[in-house]
């Protein structure tokens, strides 16, 4: 990978770039990965690249939900554990959930190849600092991250096919699902199961942000921090009477403001 | 290529993903080309897949521009060939102009293989109906077209490297360049050699289109079907005292209505 000066102002875009284009080349990636990245790129930059204030918000309101859940897990996809395998590793560590790879364009090689990924994160995450606010042993906590997909043995009603198959221990018993950059078809195949779908999606105007229960509007490295910092932090924050409609009109809003300002 | 419904609602945007996505496996596409094309369906997505207003003007500014030129000339890179290629045939056929082939990641086997593919595009240009508007023998001025670009004799000033590449022929000697999705340095340098520098591009943030005498902000199939109709239908239109940072204010208030409507 070229070394991007830390002078630049793009860096951290240009980066997270050269690893969609390494994990495309390592064959982790589906045949489009690279132009959804493109179309998050995209989004990103009418964003300013930032976390906004909507997704502040929203980021909150998964913090709280996750933390309330009978049962949570964080469903990845392969352009997620590319760009923010370390930070779910983290969020699934400090929640003691499971992280489960789950494919849209599902075969056995990419989601073994993503596992063992997910695998070498978790061993550098484990020799870590634990992060500000956490108690307990972070080496345990992190080692104890179960990573599920290889073994599917569960099938999301109402789809079709490879890609509604999924695991009882993560997805299939979850009540809570944190899953960034997913398909609309199956966002709203989960929503209609009850369970409670917190999305992570640069587009505020694709299926699955409008379909979620919870849509934070941000790039997926920067709302897993997000959401660890305000789940080791905002010790008190409770789920509220979320109006997720709402939330996506003002990220639309602060798209708009930030293209004619 | 997977048959797409004529019924759905973005069959065009998933049928140029389609091409984008075999001319990446064809090796014809640099190894982003895939990414840009993501950016290019987002901003299309946002400016509601359609041509808007500022850039019907922008293309009749182009259009009047292009036939008062001395000498023109289509600078077309893969993505161009790949989207836009036939259409690319066409306006030289109208134009009388020339195209070449230049990329910013030139390899020889690259420049030839989007030769051989614009070769194909134009014999089946050659053998369709001429456009409405047209006087004359439509297969002999398509045939009459010339693909340049796998001989470059000439540098770009200002511009390091394999990317300042081109043909005395073609670019060096034109005095206006329609160039679509063009580079921002490349853009730069064409503008301070004095030519007239007609861009298409999504971004209207982007540099190049910042540094363009005339951006359309536009897909690149479709402003190349606006070109044509303009160079062929509207006889009378001559350049006028354009203001591109006005035209581009436009197309950002365009995206912005669309994405708070």
């Amino acid at each position: 990978m070229a070394r991007i000066p830390d002078s630049h102002p793009r860096k951290k875009s240009l980066e997270s770039r050269q690893k969609i284009v390494d994990g495309s080349a390592m064959g982790l990636l589906a045949e489009s990965a690279m132009i959804a990245h493109g179309r998050g790129e995209a989004f990103d930059y009418l964003l300013g690249e930032r976390t906004t204030s909507s997704a502040k918000g929203a980021i909150r309101e998964c913090a709280a939900r996750l933390m309330n859940a009978r049962r949570s897990v964080i469903s990845v996809n392969g352009n997620t554990v590319v760009l923010a395998g370390d930070g779910a590793i983290r969020l699934a560590a400090v929640l003691g959930c499971s992280i489960e790879v789950n494919l849209y364009y599902r075969t056995p090689s990419r989601v073994k190849g993503l596992i063992s990924l997910l695998e070498e994160k978790r061993l550098k995450v484990s020799q870590e600092d634990a992060p500000e606010g956490f108690n307990g042993s972070w080496k345990d906590s992190v080692e104890g991250v179960s990573l599920l997909g290889d073994s599917p043995d569960f099938k999301i009603e109402g789809l079709e096919g490879p890609r509604s198959n999924c695991t009882k221990e993560g997805i299939g018993g979850a009540d809570t699902i944190l899953v960034p950059l997913e398909d609309g078809d199956r966002c709203e195949a989960l929503v209609s199961l009850g369970k409670e779908v917190l999305v992570v999606d640069l587009n505020p105007l694709s299926r699955s942000a409008k379909m979620a229960t919870v849509t934070i509007v941000d790039e997926v490295s920067r709302a897993f921090d997000g959401i660890l910092h305000s789940l080791l932090n905002d010790l008190d924050i409770k789920p509220t009477d979320w109006d997720n409609g709402e939330s996506l009109k003002q990220s639309m809003k602060e798209i708009a403001d930030h293209i004619t300002e």
